[in-house]
């Protein structure tokens, strides 16, 4: 298929008169999509019911006149000052219950039934507008950015209170479901239940969890009342763009409603502040962003875009809609990317199979929030590097056959409720679900493997050799079996020890068919007391000790098993370090023929349906495999 | 006497059809006491003024059946949901004016009449019912735990005025105690004056001293509620189980209304998160707990076991109400003991006196807050490595003849008020009382001493060669007393620093009988800037400067007085480390003909009457007086 | 002209018995000033309108028998708690929206009308009864301090709207000057308008620097009400008594309204928790004092107190009100001063051309927050260190002949808005102005060399030979012009990058005449990732990329311009560390004829009109320029 590649774009921050030349601009140097509109709610409907569209046709005309596709936003990430007259008591409130107030962005509560309407009412109007005109949708603008999932309001507690009385039916279901005989917790009504924020110790855990399993479904209710009225008025397909390692909500079920699955890729930015990483590593690719962390992003997103077709989910539609273009401004540091970074973060997106790369954003806007942030032009509208990046790229798409994605071998299972359900309940510090999940991702990119990210509703793992699943809190039925038929899984730490209520179930975890052994106890271990496996590296931070028959593959060196099996089903009792992963998983690639081999200090590689790429996101320049890149540097086969 | 052990069990998570296999099982290995009904006041009276008796009256035939002795608990720790709708203002507020609210424990005001009386009603009730079947009582539970103790509520105020009023008759005579000409805080009437909280900067010291010295008064006013009650119904011992390392309150206050004191120990979770200590020192115990932590809270505890019976401190009434048994749930990080600790850890409590220690719990419970705590049992039933060590420990107690308790030639003086004084005060980061006491207790310990802890209360040191009274802000007079007839006491630093009134005294401190020495002034220390002694080692965080004409017996490298002396009266200028504690302890040893010499690293001693204990706390083997201890170890002779 | 010393003192402390004697005592080590009734306003009006001066009247007449002079503070930075139940609103509200309540000083919102008047009504009593006999004013106390120049309270949120109204004229053109299309958050009107805090992520960063501007403003109105009435009934010189390091609001602004102006000089304190230094740097001169931070102040409010009378910076009047006497009580860590830093600290002031020197305060109050705090005398009223310094300066003094100031070559413009520009957009963690200006402050005096600070409303630079402006937001046309008609000036980095609407400029910064470069982009740099310099040393923290054909005269090791001119036009394109700025001001400094070469560590000098000072804020000793120096020693030529 064709890869094509846009910009963001925001017509009311800028003169008219200047709209012509910048889609000529935007249109010159290749690029295919512009999206506008997501933040201009304030100039759709400057004041209640008075609407100005006039702009904004203008600026659709001028964009399509020369020849860029609009791809269109719902303002309603950013509802405008008098929305709070109307609905004073529409705003989240945080942990410690303030408000959190107008005067940014992200200002309203997902449960607020009164801002849902008036959400309703703007996305029909614009559906009707501009349905038949624009060629994609986006709603909202990254729901969950600055910690936005979760509310602590009267109608989250309201709407919370609803949802368990249609979970758990009686308020005695719901006191046993959550053990609520501990500490004297019982309620009598519905009505009595608050949010878990707020208490004098940690909240019941598994009331903690249902908050947040509440919170994610809102989001997918907030977001489907957009897509249904979207439907009826347009047939373009409809995208959201996620942020990075936001895992608050569950992005398989918002995708259940979207054509497209598009995320907002800032690799500095997220290294800085999102990754578990050494001080070392965090310098040595501070102007490239993490090796893996894009690519992780990418082949999730893949899978979120396949939700709603039903394709298998190698076959996922999705996009970057906002890729870094240079520095930005909301890291604690913000260093100038090395020269290349901006062309080889899109080729390392087409290598995953996105449709589209869009920079964000088209000029660097010099007042308000961002105004440090840089675009593709400098407000004073020279080009800054990525737009002679995004020329670059652009023209070698035009002489690039098409780049296909095919399914690899290997697969790792993401569930973000098993993000929630050890976010709620640690037992270490720093245990964390995103970065376990990562770490196993990591360890399979630097042997130069190719990998699909799946949910845990998939059933059916045929297509692979290899399939990956740890830390998952409950497995599904359905997806134990499916692991079960694989070649290979390798299943743990911490996996299966949840019920769906949040208890440690009985018969103790894991409870896999046909592998005998449970986990006697855990433990969590400090950064300085790692437990030493024999045959070299540690388990850090969770360990497990099992008993049981199962064959024992690998022991730590205090005498417990490490890595069990049964046939192809492996369980390892705790967290290896990269030592053990990368001989773990070498062994367990061996035995089903797949080609492992640690590549280079920060090169990776991507095995497309018809090509092998490579990026060099090291400092310096890496030879390897008959190619030698400079920092920066892509090559493919 | 006869040294026994016990769990605490929680019937009401059970179904009834396991209680009295569980009850078969306790008694088979050993066990003595059950702790029951704590937590369980909303299966006690699920809705107001309805109570519901008849299954705790099974659970207490069950128990008693089949020989064990059932240790009630009154369930105020944990008010239902419904009390709430009764009281509303009853939650205590965080200092920044937050709400406490439901949802986990403790949630109530120490102040609040309502609650007090509603307390009152359930102690009532049960000390009738079950008055002459228990065979102990225990009021509430760890009383402030989870920073419980202070509470910024209106019930708070409104009782703060009263005490004032009580304590100083009129606003004239506070606002001269307090020194409110100073910044222009006078108050004209005691309706003015609020808690000192939220103000702009820190408040008037002596305001936030009488505020922690209201709150611990609280306390013992809201648990002689619960024992004025018991005792008109019930024969049976009245204990508290105390947290370790809470100081917010008085121990010996409440003391004085309990027949035993109990309190529950978690080694592993204490030396992560309470103990000032090097990286190395808690990595290399990590699984072990601090060598020192449980000697000093069972030397503290026969102390406040003391204070009703009258009895010497030596001879108090304690217990270990909740043992670790395994991993916790509440640390940052939470390892496995070594295994043998749940050995060692009981033992080394009956060496300094325990009469019993009970293991927390019976079965790692599998739902709510604590389902990542150990049990004796696993989740499953199956017993957990706790379960064996505490039958071990009953089949040694049987072989073992009464371990009877002694009086050691040392004590040290520990003084609540002066953990208040410093917190209030602290003058330089991390000038804790409680860890500068500790820090003199691990110096005796380190030389193989058994100590003695006592209150500032006490009158007569006759029994003791060495007495040790460090930091504390205002010595009695007679304390003083009893201290200059001591053969050896050593005073210092920042001893007597204080007036009641949390003034600076005149003449300055310490104003000992006989010793001309005044403190000129004092100055706090940056770890990286210590006071080097001439005979080596430091003065660390705190020293100061003396002038006057008293024996100087150490000096600073820089010329000041170190150490000086009248007589057996010693006075030191500042917090030594380990090397000039370590000699200057030997030092005053000597002179007094008590035996002092150096442990090997993790191993510890303890005189009892009739025999000496060694315990291995060191991950190695240690050889020492004729005894090779594997780690864990223990031995006697 | 004479040079002064004087203390602080507090009648209303002490018995009146003992005023004869302090005031004797005062006067015997050669004091001429004392300040008193700064916070006594509890015993000025013990009830409202119920006046009691009696008192007042007495200790006044008791200093001036004894030949003191006496400065009468106003009251107002402790309104007394009959003013709460008066002004119930009046007290300020912090970020989080809690009351910052009663109980310690400074409870005050400066836009609070109500306590406005109040502060009239007092300042207006006391100017009439004193006007004719105290020889010199102070307003209120340490503008603030506590954090509290900011207030979020409704009365400042109401201030605020009429501020941007009058600022603005309308909403309209508050939009376009904020960006407010930007994220939909334009506004209808003034009323809508909230202040910056608690929005879900950063507000506006123009909406925060109007606010700061804003909160300037009132503090410059609230101090100007007092001064206006003592000016009706005094002629004795107004002060105000500023706190080092406090750069919340605009010092010159109130200095316009001051004939003099004062700073609280506490040397140990700052270092500790004001300075953005190395941990060896504040280990070595923990006892000392940073060896710039004093001058730096000196030189500042030089400036500040040059404001009123119009004349150069230069001459501007100016004392230390509160010199640190010993260890104090609210650092982290209170070492004690090394012996002789009370005398150094007085002569280096003299040296900078203080008219005074006053030590806080006169004796140890032994009660309340400050008990801590050493004074001249003890608590028991014997002699502390500070009190025998201040007797050998006060003999060294009269031996001195005057010591005149005289313009050096060198200044540094210090601009208020730019601390808080960069405060609310600092874009790298740690960019923060004032250690970006002490750190070029540093670099000049580690060559020996003396400085003018100068306000950014300078025009005339004439009177130098090299001039440095780092990091001014908006430099002012006028300045612009000055600069350029320099011999010599250094500029940036950061410099003249936004509008006075808090925009990015277009054209680009620096936008400087004759000099062609622009920063086409900058970026903020991780501790561990600095630039380094071709000729040595590295930018750290921050750094730009220029471009444009200005003359290269540094460069950067990854070639891009570090350091660019246009005749003696400099700019600089990151923040130097010390080896690249020492080689860099050398530079310039030779250009310029100006001497300047490197002092040993610790050493600093000082060129008054008449002699070099010299002084060792090393511990060791130190020769250098035939002297040979103690610790804490100070030399003249």
């Amino acid at each position: 298929m064709k890869r094509t590649l846009g910009t963001c774009y925001y017509p009311e921050h800028w003169p008219e008169s200047q709209w012509a030349e910048d889609a000529a601009r935007m249109a010159a140097i290749g690029l295919t999509w512009v999206r506008i509109g997501e933040f201009a709610w304030s100039r759709m409907e400057p004041t209640p019911g008075q609407y100005d569209w006039a702009w904004l046709d203008r600026a659709i005309d001028t964009l399509i006149a020369h020849g860029l596709k609009v791809v269109l936003g719902t303002p309603t990430a950013t509802p405008p000052r008098w929305m709070l007259d109307r609905h004073p008591d529409m705003l989240a409130l945080d942990a410690n219950g303030h408000k959190r107030g107008f005067g940014s962005r992200r200002h309203y509560c997902f449960s607020h039934q009164g801002y849902i309407a008036e959400c309703a009412r703007i996305t029909t109007d614009l559906a009707k507008r501009y349905g038949a005109r624009v060629a994609a949708w986006q709603t909202d603008n990254e729901y969950g950015c600055h910690d936005t999932t979760v509310s602590y309001s009267d109608a989250a507690r309201h709407a919370f209170r609803d949802w368990l009385a249609q979970k758990y039916q009686s308020p005695a279901a719901l006191n046993r479901a959550w053990g609520n005989v501990f500490w004297s917790m019982e309620y009598a009504d519905f009505a009595e239940i608050d949010l878990p924020n707020l208490t004098v110790t940690e909240a019941n855990p598994a009331h903690a969890m249902d908050f947040r399993r509440f919170s994610s479904d809102q989001v997918a209710r907030f977001n489907r009342v957009q897509t249904d009225i979207i439907r009826r008025h347009s047939t373009a397909p409809i995208s959201h763009n996620y942020m990075g390692a936001v895992v608050d909500f569950d992005h398989f079920a918002t995708g259940a409603d979207l054509e497209i699955a598009t995320w907002d890729s800032y690799p500095l930015g997220f290294l800085s502040d999102r990754i578990a990483a050494s001080a070392d590593h965090k310098r040595d690719f501070a102007r490239q962003g993490d090796p893996d962390f894009q690519a992780f992003h990418h082949d999730l997103y893949r899978a979120v875009g396949a939700m709603r077709s039903g394709r298998a989910a190698s076959g996922g539609r999705w996009w970057i809609m906002e890729q870094q273009p240079g520095p930005v401004n909301w890291a604690p540091f913000n260093p100038d990317p090395l020269p290349g970074m901006a062309r080889l973060w899109a080729w390392e997106a087409f290598a995953h199979g996105a449709e589209a790369v869009c920079y964000f954003r088209w000029r660097q806007a010099p007042f308000a929030q961002e105004q440090m942030h840089a675009g593709m032009l400098r407000p004073d509208s020279e080009p800054a590097p990525a737009y002679h990046a995004a020329a670059e790229v652009a023209q070698e798409l035009a002489a690039m056959p098409d780049v296909e994605h095919t399914t690899p071998p290997i697969a790792l299972i993401f569930d973000y409720a098993s993000a929630w359900a050890w976010a709620t309940q640690p037992q270490g510090r720093g245990f964390d679900y995103f970065n376990v999940v990562f770490g196993f991702y990591k360890g399979l990119r630097r042997l130069g493997l190719s990998v699909d990210i799946l949910p845990p509703s998939v059933t059916d793992l045929s297509a692979y050799k290899l399939v990956l699943a740890p830390a998952i809190a409950t497995l599904p039925d359905a997806l134990i079996t499916a692991l079960a038929a694989c070649p290979s899984a390798l299943i743990g730490p911490r996996s299966n020890s949840k019920t769906p209520e949040f208890s440690i179930p009985n018969p103790l975890p894991p409870n896999l068919p046909g592998l005998d052994c449970v986990v006697a106890r855990v433990e969590t271990l400090p950064p300085d007391l790692p437990v030493p496996l024999a045959q070299g590296g540690t388990f850090h931070l969770w360990r497990e000790k099992l008993e049981g028959s199962a064959q024992v593959i690998e022991e730590t060196t205090d005498g417990w098993p490490a890595l069990v099996a049964h046939g192809g089903l492996h369980y390892l009792a705790g967290l290896p370090d990269e030592v053990a992963l990368a001989r773990i998983l070498t062994r367990l690639c061996a035995a089903q023929g797949i080609e492992a081999a640690a590549l280079p200090e920060g090169l990776r590689c991507r095995q497309s349906g018809t090509r092998t790429f490579w990026f060099n996101y090291a400092a310096v320049e890496v030879t390897h495999a008959g190619h030698t890149l400079p920092p920066a540097g892509v090559a493919w086969d």
